[in-house]
């Protein structure tokens, strides 16, 4: 096992590596035939996010920049450019990853024989590797880059995750942590008796969730992303959906916040737009918490808290998404949000019975396809 | 297995219910005989919190308070202690457990026949629950309530987790996600190989550590907190240290945050005092960052980050800890950080190389015994 792993490694690092050598070519070439040392970035702006109806994706448009070095305004940043390309060819070559701090702090030294810091904070650095990203078209993760490690899984399920082989059907209460990186290379699906995945938004509820064994009654895999998921859960979730044809049913609170996070998970966000195809789950489906629930499962008063100011902005923003806005049910849905004026948390599901959200809400709801797509 | 872990859950639930069903008994005596129904509350303040020298940590005094149903001013909270003390009750005899929250919305409602809700918001629930913990003596874990999961572990030792056989030893790059509730009748210890348990601050540390095999190589277990370490991988570390005899080495950052952190692992913290005996670990280790390593490892200038006016300010409370006023090595360090005028970050260390920090700062520091107490 880990020997293939290793040459698959090798082969996704061969080709990052040559998009690395490309970049720096083309800067050596023309500087050395006397011509500006310049390249071009796509722009990772919200005027050049695109949102693409058929594959129901938000993706970046075909605009771009050029980074010049001989351009006051761009001479820093060309340089940042530069020294984090470096950092990544050696990461690569010495086949380690850092994290986004990591590589920070690799760069950041005072320039000889001047006073000026290659970089000052990381609020520097960490759109500097943006960059590199969208130019190499890498995903940071190829660019040996890891992000936090957040969110958890359990269910039926195996994966081989570094050569080990871990079966997610016996991970007792605390579960497998989902890692940064789960690109093919890392990260190999073994067998799976799994029908779904349940994507529940925070730790507590997915506690509820394992406690019950869910996942065992019901034949499938349980993650959550403590709040918005980081890229590691997002990739791993849409790797289930493309690979193992596994429906993505998330059970998310019934408020703007929760309608955030079922919107990033389907179609993508502004900010990572270039990652889309990646990460991007078009058939996404909510589950819950609906803003009708609060009749339909007759819940006491209890679960209500009342929309700030900001939660009925934010509903606004969301229902004029386009994809949203296309929508009807989701323009009824958040209506019903509004109409409510109160949200509801899918803990407050506890007010009927402890497990009235494992053992009644979600198998009914799943039984009768009652989702909002 | 599973049955043998059942049988001593029912134990300790046996206990628990128990001194439940005294308190009740002792307010309805009270109730029935015509007197004044109350019952006492330890203290959780400031000045009933003692610094144990011989042990090494932070104990509650003996101090308490009545809680009143016929006082205006304790009413409501007798109210929600009994509200609390029920759903308890409830989550034991189901087997049950909840989050902070759950038992915040099962308690949450409008008592009958008035306007007043028992609870408003969490932030009145949390303390009552934490007055039931020190008035039943009994950890929170053994009321049935979880708090947040946060942490990973891999290293040389099989675990048991609710009867699933988990190998730390083969958790590939993502880890074991250390569970809220870690006591002996969910999670036993299986063979263990490791020496000692290296404890590091952040999950971005502690994936160059795995990625290195470090806890392979040095034969231990590797743990993180995800910053200050929530109450089960501090309930986790102390098992490893009392019952396998493991000594516990902190990696964390040269700051007046990272001495925290260490103060709170080691002697406990004052909001969690009652709790001492069964968290804090007085034998624990801090291993660095230490302020003499910018000079002792030639580390460059860009690991330098200026205390800020707070950081200075939190260096001079933390140094009059008693634990700490008492301790010439650690008002060295923190002297010498204060000299220094700039903290350090475990992660800073890439500035020497990518592996410096797993190949040859810790190790170093294992094997000259140079650590602070």
């Amino acid at each position: 096992m880990a020997k293939k792993s290793d040459a698959r490694i090798k082969e996704r690092d061969k080709r990052t590596l040559g998009k690395l050598t490309d970049l720096a070519d083309r800067v050596a070439k023309s500087a050395l035939a006397g011509r500006e040392p310049k390249f071009e970035i796509p722009s990772r702006t919200k005027s050049n996010t695109i949102w693409d109806r058929r594959k129901g994706i938000l993706e970046m448009g075909d605009a771009s920049s050029d980074r010049e070095l001989f351009n006051l305004n761009q001479a820093k940043q060309f340089m940042q450019t530069m020294l984090h390309a470096s950092t990544i060819k050696d990461l690569i070559e010495a086949g380690k990853t850092s994290s986004l701090r990591g590589v920070f702090y690799k760069a950041k030294h005072t320039v000889a024989g001047t006073r000026e810091n290659t970089f000052d904070t990381q609020d520097e650095s960490d759109p500097i590797l943006e960059d590199l990203e969208v130019t190499m078209e890498a995903l940071r993760e190829e660019l040996h880059i890891f992000a936090e490690n957040r969110g958890s899984m359990v269910g039926r399920l195996t994966v081989v995750d570094k050569g080990d082989e871990i079966d997610c059907r016996r991970m007792g209460s605390g579960g497998y942590a989902i890692p940064s990186i789960v690109e093919p290379d890392i990260m190999q699906f073994g067998k799976c008796e799994a029908k779904f995945v349940l994507h529940v938004e925070k730790g507590t509820v997915w506690n509820r969730f394992n406690e019950d064994r869910f996942w065992e009654r019901n034949n499938c895999i349980l993650t959550h992303g403590a709040g918005q998921p980081p890229r590691g859960v997002r990739r791993l979730l849409q790797r289930f959906n493309q690979e193992l044809k596994l429906p993505i049913i998330c059970l998310l609170d019934c408020d703007p916040w929760g309608h955030y996070i079922y919107s990033v998970i389907k179609q993508g966000s502004i900010s990572l737009a270039f990652e889309s195809s990646r990460l991007a789950i078009p058939d996404a489906r909510f589950l819950g918490i609906r803003a009708k629930d609060y009749k339909e499962c007759s819940l006491p008063d209890a679960v209500k808290i009342d929309l700030s100011e900001n939660d009925i902005k934010r509903a606004g923003e969301i229902a004029a998404y386009p994809w949203f806005a296309d929508n009807k049910a989701w323009q009824k849905e958040i209506d019903h949000l509004l109409r409510n004026g109160f949200k509801m948390e899918v803990e407050s599901l506890i007010t009927k019975d402890i497990s009235y959200v494992t053992e009644e809400y979600v198998p009914q709801r799943l039984k009768a396809k009652d989702w909002l797509d």
